[in-house]
Formats: structure tokens, sequence, C-alpha cells
């Protein structure tokens, strides 16, 4: 049987969204033991992009968390790299909750020392600079990027191909992504490929973690305590 | 097919070694995706358990994965807490190379922020200091043991149990194992319980960012990039 878990989408998904908003696929996908039941806050169409609209989004997404973890859900990933709400909901809902930036951030480090992150701001998230410390060795985003929408262009995916491969002077070993629109870009490969390094992707390191999380609790494996 | 990696073993095993010593059998239990190609350095028969004999080992470590980055192996683990060699191994061989001890504290990294790790020393390894940096609230060591051939006995693990007991006066969130003796006793449910917090397994976490990055490596999963 699926193990179910939440995901808490922070962009509000229109009517006739397409294919590649589906987060809830990139999980089960690569992960088949999930089965997962996806939620959106309200009225945040563009998502997080800032320190206002992460501000704006924070209550909705303690009230929407607060609702899934009273339902028929064993782990909450709150699907945002800068984990929104996920200290607060830690304390208030009793099943794990993993964010997505912290999971990028700690898959990173599984694999290396000398660390770049890559998002939508010109800046890491404050909990990935938190978890990392002194392995974040830089930040970029891709040039004319501003908010989520703007990876899914041809532009976007192109620029973020380009900002990854310029990050050789760094010398670093690993990339850890910074915005979980890069899940369904489905261009992961093409970005290993540029930066030399693994790139840790903050969605599938999310349900990486929700998965032996709950599979752990689940698992009738003799070593699997 | 399985997907083959290697294990680099930092305690010389006896002929007649009991069970508990089969450390590739707890990670093949846990990823049965996985198959396991254990090698032991010689003459360590206590293994790592101070300055001096990891000084001892990391030349003998650097030796043997120099060779075993030669075999037909995937990913390559050293299986203790210190993480030695790895630094260096990564530099030399061309697969990746996973340290238990950076598995264990990037793992404990995804679950909570007020880490403390529990080992066979008084201190944390030092890569487990600088992975988890500001996260790590306190190192603890079971009473009476001094190499993880002491875990192994029922006072090892009573005395295990005891320690985690007393963490919750440090109102942390998650215990990272510091020694990968603990992998194969079978109590990590027990000091769940005792804890009532999440407990990480080191080398069931090294386990898991094997598993997951050679897997995705050979995933035909589209999402699996």
């Amino acid at each position: 049987m699926k193990i179910k878990i939440g995901l808490l989408r922070v962009l509000t998904l229109k009517d006739g969204k397409p294919d590649h908003f589906h987060h809830e696929n990139v999980i089960e996908s690569n992960f088949p033991d999930l089965k997962v039941v996806s939620r959106s806050i309200e009225d945040q169409y563009e998502g997080i992009y800032d320190e206002e609209t992460e501000k704006k989004a924070i209550p909705k997404i303690i009230e929407l968390g607060k609702k899934m973890g009273k339902e028929d859900i064993e782990a909450l990933i709150v699907d945002c790299a800068a984990d929104p709400g996920v200290g607060e909901l830690r304390k208030i809902v009793k099943i794990p909750v993993i964010g997505a930036g912290s999971s990028s951030a700690s898959l990173a480090l599984a694999y290396g020392s000398r660390i770049a992150t890559m998002g939508i701001r010109g800046d890491a998230p404050k909990i990935m600079k938190k978890v990392l410390g002194r392995h974040l060795v830089c930040a970029v985003k891709p040039g004319g990027v501003k908010t989520a929408l703007d990876l899914m262009t041809e532009e976007g995916k192109k620029n973020s191909i380009i900002a990854v491969t310029d990050l050789y002077k760094e010398n670093i070993d690993v990339i850890a992504l910074a915005c979980t629109g890069y899940a369904a870009l489905g261009i992961d490969s093409e970005l290993e490929k540029a930066a030399g390094v693994p790139v840790v992707n903050a969605l599938v390191a999310a349900g990486l973690f929700a998965w032996y999380r709950t599979m752990k609790k689940n698992s009738s494996v003799k070593y699997f305590q």
C-alpha cells in the first residue's frame, strides 16, 4: 500500500494549469511508494519571490499546514526553498514537516563541501544559508528570472544553464537548487552536464527525505528501524 | 539489475566475525536496489576510536579507496562517522565518495535544527561539527564505551538508551548517530522511543545517499534526472 504524504504548494494554481506545475507527479515518479496529496495556498499566483510575498504567504501556509496535518497523511512537504512556516508547523503538527530548502541544502552536504545555490532571488534563502553555513560558496540566479513562472520559459531554461556554466570559476563541488520551480523542468541532467558537478533538485530532495522517514516507520525490513 | 557500490570498512574483520559486523547486509536490506562490495583496511581490529587510530587509518583508507575506485562499483561509502579520507578520495576517484559522518549530519538537518550527536568519543567528529555548524547542540557518548566493539554488548546497548534518554534536557529535535557501529545493533527504534525524537543511523544515511545518487544516474524514470 502506498504511503500518503501532503504537499503544500505556495503557488496558487489556476484551472488549466500546465503539466510542469504538477509537482506531485515529480515526487510520485521518483518515489513510487508515495501517494502525494497536493494543496495550494490561496491568492498567490506568482508564488513567493521576495520578502513581501514570503511574509504574505506564511500565515496562509501555517493555516493550510495545520489543516493538512489533521488529514490522513504521514508527512508534510512545504514546497518552497525558503522553508516558509516549516519551523512553526513543526511545533504544531504531529507528523514530520519537511522543507524543500533545508532538504536541498542537506542533500548537497552529503555530496560535497563547496556548495553553490541557484534560485530565483539574488541571495540564497535564509534557511539554506543557515543549513549550509560556511559551505555556501556563492548564490546565483539565472538572468531575467524574477518568479518561478519565469523559469518555465525557454529563455528561463537557457539562462539557468548559462548560470551554472558560469559557476566553474568558483571551484564548487555541488549545486543546490534554491527554488522548487526547477523541479518539473526536466533539465537537471543538462544542468549537471553544464556544471560538471551534481545538481540537487530541491523538491526531489524533499521527496527523498519524506520517503525515507515514512518508509522507515512503515517498513518491515529488519534493518529499517 | 542491482547497482554495485563499495563499502570501505575501517574495522579489520577477523574470520568468524559475528553477524552484526555485516554492514553490507544493513545497506542491502534497506536498499534492495544496491549490491554492496565490502572491503576492510588491514590491522585495525578495534577500528577508529581516537586521533591516533584515525591518523593511522587514513593512509590505508586512501590506498584501499583508490583500489576500490578502479573496481566495478558506482559509488563508495567510507564506513566511519569521522569521514576519514573522504575529502582526499573525492579528489582522486571518479565515482561519488560518501562519508557516514557527513551523511548522518546531513540527514539530521533535513528533519530538524537542534541536533545532538551520539558516538563513541566524548566530542562529535570534526566533519559532523563542520556540517552541523551551529545546529549542533551537544555531543554525548554512552557510559563505558570506548570502541565500536563496546557498543555490541548488552551493556553498550543499555547505556546507549540511557544516554539518549538523558538528552531530553537539551530540547533537541534530532539525534545523529556518530559511529557506524550502531548500524547493525537493531536498536534504532528503541533509541527513538527513548529519545522521543528521530534518530539518524549513520550507515543507513550513507546508504540512502549512495542509493539516491546511483539510482538517479541509472533511472529510466522521467523525473529522475
